[in-house]
């Protein structure tokens, strides 16, 4: 089978986001005073092939923590989701 | 009100994403040959306030046409919650 990870990558909230800060500003500067906080981060679609959901969501646990996420500053949460065989 | 409006932004299907082959290619030499595709795009979080949802939802929508996004070879969605005021 064939599953679909959607993994978000968020820096941790006590960590300073200069780029979220920039595009703040920039949202100001457009007209969207409104705008009141951005912070940026990654948002990756892995699809991987398994037979268990367990075992699949193991594997992208173990790849959010030893490549896709810094542990220091990031925090990652993921969604599976089962696709049809591409 | 405040609203979180959580953005995701990613490269259209067409548009190749050689970070998204270099994370792969890592991902299978450290072991996880069951990777089978990655995709790397943006997740942005924008703190808005303002009253009626709909407005808001249009304000974000035009953040992400006029800055967020590059309509070229990105597509976006996002969704809008509504928080407590911080």
């Amino acid at each position: 089978m064939t599953y679909l990870a959607k993994i978000y990558v968020t820096l941790k909230p006590a960590v300073s986001d200069p780029a979220g800060q920039t595009v703040l500003a920039a949202l100001r500067r457009m007209g969207h005073e409104s705008a009141q906080d951005a912070r940026i981060g990654k948002y990756l679609e892995i699809r991987i092939s398994g037979d268990a959901p367990d075992s699949v969501k193991a594997a992208v646990d173990q790849m959010c923590r030893e490549l896709l996420s810094n542990p220091v500053i990031e925090d990652y949460r993921f969604d599976l989701e089962e696709i049809a065989t591409p």
